[in-house]
């Protein structure tokens, strides 16, 4: 993957998205790198800085934790055309809660932590684009903590399939129940109900 | 109270955790509305677009919502010095998905959307301030999924107090329970249990 090539990509996430005037998009890009991260690479783990944000161009990642129990407890997946890191820690410059993983090979617009500080300090249009960026990341955690202390778990697997249509065939399924708070037992009763039913 | 007289509070916010120079603090504070709840007062309900973000002077609110079994879950208490409002519809103006109310009589400090928009158009600086604000929002909200859904309740239960050391004294203990997703009767044996150890 040439780097170059990559730039369309973004540009469509932004014009569907948080329209971006082209020569930001431009500044934008220049301070990203390319990146290719084999599968299982670990991003960020606990106790760390995190310290990139990326847009994923090809592959997917998840960000988890370990409970006091010793579980997974994985927060989300991201994939083609999302950004993974970890908003909080890279932001505030704090040491991470989480794990951020690669589960396949995975290509990725990566930027810095000084770098985003650059494009703040040059080009103040960007404090707007990364606020209204975060305020969506925001909105979409608020939807996990509502969903996940909520509504039933076949629900919840429902949400997920829709919002993931792809990710059971390309990720463990025992992620996926760690995703959902269940069992990978409760995880593989649920696909059969749902096998029944549609056949 | 007095409107001109709040305005050292907001400014000792903002001394602590946000700089923010004087002349923006005053448009601010001038966008601001100086407003007097009773308690029990509902500012936003899920379906409805929360209208404010408010710096709460006196008083003390809660955020929730209710799941599936008709429980209630508290999501956070807002008191003195913080801040409350739901920002994923606040900022993206979408149905909230939240239930925001007064938990005693509280005096508050709000923003509308319009009048915060109007301000990042006439005054960039708010772009900045904003957007560092929703960082520790953001922060915060992940702290509080990563502890509900990793840490035992009586680790939960120590760690709000900690953070809200006046709150078991001013709400009542089903909000508490509700906000550590234990039932009432498994926080009062947490409750005696650190109780005998004290004494």
């Amino acid at each position: 993957m040439n780097k170059q090539d990559t730039l369309p990509k973004l540009k469509d996430f932004f014009d569907r998205n948080i329209p971006l005037p082209e020569p930001a998009l431009i500044r934008l890009f220049e301070a990203m790198e390319l990146v290719k991260l084999p599968s299982k690479h670990s991003i960020t783990q606990p106790g760390e800085i995190c310290t990139i944000e990326a847009y994923i161009l090809k592959g997917i990642a998840r960000t988890y934790f370990i409970n006091e129990q010793g579980d997974e407890v994985t927060v989300h997946f991201a994939k083609e055309d999302w950004w993974i890191g970890d908003v909080a820690s890279f932001t505030l410059q704090r040491p991470s809660l989480l794990h951020i993983e690669t589960l396949e090979e995975t290509y990725m617009l990566t930027i810095s932590y000084e770098r985003k500080e650059q494009l703040y300090a040059e080009y103040p249009i960007f404090e707007r684009i990364f606020r209204l960026m975060i305020q969506r990341t925001h909105a979409f955690l608020m939807n996990r903590l509502v969903s996940v202390l909520s509504e039933s778990a076949d629900k919840r697997y429902q949400y997920f399939l829709d919002r993931y249509p792809d990710v059971p065939q390309r990720v463990p399924q025992h992620y996926i129940a760690s995703y959902l708070g269940i069992s990978p037992e409760f995880l593989s009763k649920i696909r059969s109900k749902k096998a029944k039913l549609r056949s």
